[in-house]
């Protein structure tokens, strides 16, 4: 059994309450304090060699073409949840396992998936993307037109609107993994034309002020978008992590609005109109707007706040006896680059700087560690994160006064975990 | 059908021979030269909004817990490669379609794979890492024990020693695909634990100069690694692109040595003694060392040199008519980051340097681009990478002539593509 050195067996002391560390504590101390290891005598150690597990006996498997994950990880699945009635199963949402994961990137098969009336089968021979409306010529493109344009490669998170509302519409804290509340969040590497590109091709009439952007599912979902968007970072996203985007996320084409709302990075995208103001459409009118206390609603809130999570550990995911842990979560900002994350153990009472995987780049999901030396007693972890521009993440109970009673929309507050004598992870409201 | 405009029409002119342009020739000019699509009367633009495809006419697929790629895309493979005679077809490999794909990051299912004797299926709860040798305590780590480790992310490729080795070996030019040539490289974020953090745990004895690697398959592959890259940026990763480590690339666990010839990246790890030299174990006298001229073998040359290939256009990606396109490839070094790469439409007499898609990591794959006007004419495309350690990459002729014939491991020279006035592209050596 692992045996733990005391705190003040250590070099570093703790810099935050309930025994957070510094983040360069292993750096710094070169200690062996992980001690999860079993040590062994030499002589066991060298007989190790000969009890030979039965799968280097014969040999493996052969090649193929297109490899899977792990049967042993076959557990490791996105959480279907789709509140529709039986027969619309198709509208709701699939979750990303965040909590079962590790670093930034979101493999293609776990990504999530929020559709309102399914995933179509799209033609790529016969999808077209139009551009139309307040521009100098009409332009239709298919895929073949697209791939032969400039293209740009850029690592983006997408979350979706309605991401962690079940935090604001919720009076107690759920019970449930955190991915069951905050994984419709993934991050991939996007390859595609800038959306300027074309635009300019097809000539903006200075009127041009939104755009609709329309999918080719058979909710035609529609969404308004801004010109100075579409100007900035805007791109028709053709691959997803090295391959040709799938079926869920748009195949052939999405637009991707890197930091905006998930909603507005229409998949399976048809058209785009220049407008001189807002479609309103139904997806912009009966959902994705924020009903204030005064009864009015903020609407066309695109930019997803800085916001931070941590998920080891969290619901489910419990602690092992008191020693040493490394406390992991992600953090990003639809506004730009995350700055810093702080940590806190004592419910916020007292605050440790984490540890940020590099590059940090902009509206890209970005992994941040935190040693912890945890003496066995009850603790509230939570995470804080602060953004490039200068934007900080808020309380659930500061967010939660902004608005109507159960406005669950853009929900960016903090998220914490208590922890109990028996190592058990629960979900609280701080 | 398109219309191209002539050189002269654009604000840009060539900066190298055959049409190059600058790289940001797209940003300077603002010109709609891609000009593949179609043009539309404003009346023909409305009408296609009621021409609605079949797929938006009824509900599409329903959600599920792993998903999987376009079914339009099936073709987009890895290549299997056995020399092996029948009933050893475990013993090959399985190549990264690169000119199918776009970005830096692969796949899991399409990450490359070379073993000796299969993939073995590793009960995770079974598996251990033993660490022995010269050490003051031996270690057991199983992959809990693991878990409980402070973790880094990093993005880097792996390459095969034997990548694009078909070169130096085939006196005539192959006409097969860039994957079938240099597919032996992909590139993931990987997350695991730093190798130096177990290695003080359990104590360096002052005589260790190399690690032996041992992996857990039935061929017992195993290679020696030098301490100082094992204290450097070396990983136990137990994570590949946020998931578990899939099989194929070593689950539960396998060695990381960024950087280092594919083969010392040992999957299935299972044990890391450390000597006072090299083991010369089969697997790096047999195959991986150098055959110089004088008849003797540079051994250990472990770093991969700095590397780049054109992938848009290359064999099988033919050119559809003059005007405007997007030279498009990776580049990447071993020994750093690519400081920059410069691209030749005539055979190496002219230079232009490209857009790198940032950021540019250290030993990871970077996506480079640039713009090119073709006029129809027969034109040969080279790139040429330098690194950050100032190390320039060679021509086929100079790397050839540094070694004994046909020595074919560590290729790391131009890759040079001819287009013909057809549009044709093939394989050629200059």
């Amino acid at each position: 059994m692992a045996k733990f050195p005391t705190l003040q067996d250590q070099l570093g002391d703790p810099i935050a309450g309930n025994g957070l560390l510094h983040r360069r504590f292993f750096l710094q101390s070169g200690a062996a304090i992980a001690g999860a290891a079993a040590t062994l005598g030499t002589a066991s150690a060298e007989s190790i060699g000969t009890a030979a597990p039965e799968w280097t006996k014969k040999p493996g498997a052969a090649f193929n073409g297109y490899g899977v994950p792990s049967h042993w990880r076959d557990n490791i699945q996105r959480l279907v949840v789709t509140n529709a009635p039986p027969g619309r199963e198709v509208a709701g949402s699939s979750r990303t396992p965040l909590e079962m994961m590790e670093g930034t990137i979101t493999p293609g098969g776990l990504h999530y998936v929020r559709n309102h009336n399914g995933t179509p089968d799209v033609d790529p021979n016969k999808h077209e993307l139009m551009i139309h409306g307040l521009v100098r010529q009409p332009l239709v493109f298919t895929l073949d037109n697209l791939l032969r344009y400039p293209m740009e490669s850029r690592i983006h998170f997408v979350e979706c609107a309605g991401n962690s509302g079940a935090i604001s519409a919720s009076a107690e804290p759920q019970q449930v993994r955190a991915s069951t509340i905050h994984g419709l969040l993934s991050c991939s590497e996007w390859t595609g034309v800038k959306l300027s590109t074309l635009l300019e091709e097809a000539g903006l009439d200075k009127r041009g002020t939104w755009i609709l952007a329309e999918g080719a599912d058979s909710a035609a979902m529609s969404r308004s978008v801004p010109v100075w968007k579409a100007l900035d970072d805007a791109m028709i996203a053709l691959y997803q992590n090295g391959e040709p985007i799938r079926p869920e996320q748009g195949f052939p084409m999405r637009l991707l609005l890197p930091g905006f709302e998930g909603n507005t990075n229409v998949k399976w995208l048809r058209r785009m109109k220049v407008m001189d103001g807002p479609m309103y459409s139904r997806d912009e009118t009966s959902r994705y707007t924020e009903l204030m206390p005064d009864g009015k609603a903020r609407e066309f809130m695109l930019q997803m706040e800085p916001k931070s999570l941590i998920l080891k550990p969290s619901f489910g995911i419990n602690m092992q006896g008191p020693g040493y842990y490394e406390i992991s979560g992600l953090a990003w900002s639809g506004l730009g680059r995350v700055r810093r994350v702080d940590v806190s153990a004592d419910g916020g009472k007292s605050w440790a700087e984490a540890a940020l995987s590099a590059p940090v780049q902009t509206k890209a999901l970005t992994r941040f560690r935190l040693p912890w030396m945890w003496n066995g007693q009850p603790a509230v972890l939570t995470s804080r994160t602060t953004d490039d521009k200068g934007v900080v993440q808020m309380s659930r109970a500061q967010w939660v006064a902004q608005y109507a009673p159960r406005q669950n929309f853009h929900f960016s507050a903090m998220q914490s975990w208590a922890v109990d004598a028996g190592g058990k992870v629960s979900n609280v409201y701080v």
